[in-house]
């Protein structure tokens, strides 16, 4: 008798963007070169900084670390906290198989299986593989690409609150939509988790990326909130080093650090060589961040002015992140993004763009949007955009739409 | 209102080992050496023609790696399982943050909340953290000091199992009792498995460590079982490499081998630095398991031929991977272990044990037993059992037994 996989299993969603790849690779073998638009692997280096610090690894045995993580590696945590004027204790931060880990961490610690977590569509879209290993049932509220994405008012969060919600599940600044939640809207989610007994987990991995002159507001600076925020956390955009996988779980509440840590326990420790490069880190130059935000606020500007002139496309000028979210007139951007591949070429070139329905959980939400990342260069992102207005032109699914652009 | 951690962060379990740490700590501190035979990290060095790999890292951004594993990665997996006769296509091979993660994964895939994992006592302590995680129930079944903890009949299987029991998790060789199955015993627990539709999870990760011309039979080597077998492996103890993470999960079951690959999806990728390091132990000298091996077997020897001649202490000759489990003279092995600790010393010198009593779910069971880890040279193991035997003369809480050695 063959064994059947678990319902789990079985229903674990696949990453809806890979779907497009084999196009892609298809596309490439015909000479017609992709801009990847889709991505979210920054080409920027890893600093030389953390680089180096392998030629200085002596040890003879790669033996497993602490599995809150290294002495080092946690202090150096510590001082980038304080840094950001967030006070933790060494044993308030865990390291983690990057973001990732932390997240499940956090769903595991916070809620059990069959609990529901509030989380604001469209969502990073593998929120989704995690709820689904921890048993958890995401319920997505709306936001608006006419409001840039920003926070739906308490009242519809108080609806969609149930018995069995136990967290509310907020990136800041937002994948995939390039949205910073300011003070207030952090604010006011907050004060409904404490009023209902909710952890607030917020996933900050794109923290240093805001752009003009906007406050990054990390979940550990509200006051008041320290028993029910989490942190997720992640080395992998901040140093351009997602393969490292080097994350970090941050919490004041003792219980939740406590079950994180014996979860961590079980796994023996994160990645050592990842903690021993990411040291380096330390020794950045202080305006290190500030000269790769400054790149990536250069390229959004490139797509941003490039797109809103583009007749029916529809965005807000995006806040942070390296992602946006945009409405393009189009009735169906997932055929869209097919055909970019499979069907268009101009001068040898196209497009890969993330059709944004897979980042709603609401079927048919998003139908007409796409994700767009900016981790290509500025030259490059300048040819794509030309690329996505001639195919616009010709794209035999085009509907016709007012442009508005807004102007938050 | 303060949100609860949830009951699955509440119960999940600490290791028992680390709650003993801190009186060793105590005792380096007051100038007593602490003999380690507690704990599973190798101190062999990780070989050279890995380590060396690093400096061949010309990579300038630490990308995101495939989410199965570098191509590099697992064809050196491919022809490391050809060469054990195990012929895998690199679809069937999953690359994995340590074994740990493997083990998550198989889990998860393999039976669903609230469902039955028949494993047999005493067994790795961190199984239960991965059962709490992914909310399964780990029904033990008992194996015998006596028995060299060979596997119990089939009958106690049969009754063990009910309607929620999705899958057989075996370690072999075993951590922490040092047997090896054979492939008679492999063979008796995969029938039973095909008869109840049930998987075979065989955690393989000390394959290389069996002695005295014993055959290491992967579950992946028995023909007809290939739909229910998942196998668990890891880098760690094979190439003494733990602190890279790096593992395996390998199954010709394709639906299991899809539902694992979107749980890696949703992580994003492996370590990075790990896999291009791992790929260096191609270059291994063919006989590099046979030296590692020969020299484990000595340590192994030593121990076993010192403690056999203690009075009251019992064991059989382990078999394989670098642990034992032995019975000690005493009422109380974990009073014994921090005893030893607090207590106790000989010549400056005292001795770190894992009361066995961690690695059973039964209440009671083991209580006078230890786990025994040869991961230190001969030398120091030679003067560990002196102190063993000195602390056993003067424990008070000594009981007086028949010392029978087994000849297995």
């Amino acid at each position: 008798m063959t064994p059947k996989v678990s319902v789990r299993g079985a229903t674990m969603p696949a990453s809806p963007i890979r779907r497009l790849m084999p196009l892609a690779e298809e596309a490439k073998r015909r000479g017609v070169h992709v801009y990847h638009l889709n991505i979210g692997q920054p080409d920027l280096e890893t600093p030389p900084a953390m680089r180096e610090r392998l030629a200085r690894l002596t040890e003879r045995v790669y033996a497993y670390t602490p599995s809150a993580g290294t002495p080092e590696f946690l202090a150096s945590l510590q001082s980038y906290y304080r840094r950001l004027n967030v006070s933790l204790s060494t044993d308030e931060i865990l390291a983690t198989t990057g973001g990732s880990e932390a997240i499940l961490f956090a769903m595991l610690a916070c809620a059990n299986q069959g609990d529901e977590v509030l989380v604001v569509e469209p969502y990073y879209t593998n929120y989704n593989a995690f709820a689904t290993m921890a048993g958890l049932r995401l319920v997505a509220l709306p936001s608006r690409v006419e409001d840039g994405f920003h926070l739906p008012p308490i009242e519809v969060w108080e609806k969609a609150r149930t018995d069995r919600t136990r967290l509310v599940l907020l990136c800041n600044p937002n994948n995939p939509t390039g949205t910073v939640y300011s003070r207030e809207e952090l604010e006011r989610v907050a004060g409904f988790c404490r009023e209902h007994g909710l952890f607030l987990v917020a996933d900050e991995v794109y923290r240093e990326f805001v752009y003009d002159g906007r406050e990054s507001v990390s979940a550990l600076q509200l006051p008041g909130f320290e028993e029910l925020v989490v942190v997720v956390d992640s080395l992998s955009k901040r140093y351009s080093a997602c393969g490292i996988r080097l994350g970090c779980f941050a919490t004041r509440n003792r219980e939740v650090y406590s079950a994180a840590l014996r979860m961590a326990q079980g796994r023996l420790s994160p990645p050592g060589l990842a903690q021993f490069v990411a040291v380096g880190a330390q020794d950045l130059p202080p305006d290190y961040a500030q000269q790769v935000v400054a790149e990536y606020r250069k390229r959004r500007d490139v797509l941003y002015e490039g797109l809103r002139k583009i007749p029916g496309v529809f965005l807000t000028r995006p806040e942070g992140a390296f992602y946006f979210v945009a409405r393009l007139p189009v009735a169906d951007a997932d055929d869209f993004a097919r055909w970019l591949l499979a069907d268009f070429e101009h001068q040898r070139s196209t497009v890969m763009v993330a059709p944004a329905s897979g980042f709603y959980a609401t079927p048919g939400l998003g139908a007409d949007q796409v994700r767009i990342a900016y981790v290509l260069n500025e030259t490059d992102l300048r040819a794509a955009v030309g690329v996505l207005e001639e195919a616009l032109k010709v794209y035999a699914g085009r509907v016709e739409r007012e442009s508005v652009v807004g102007s938050r």
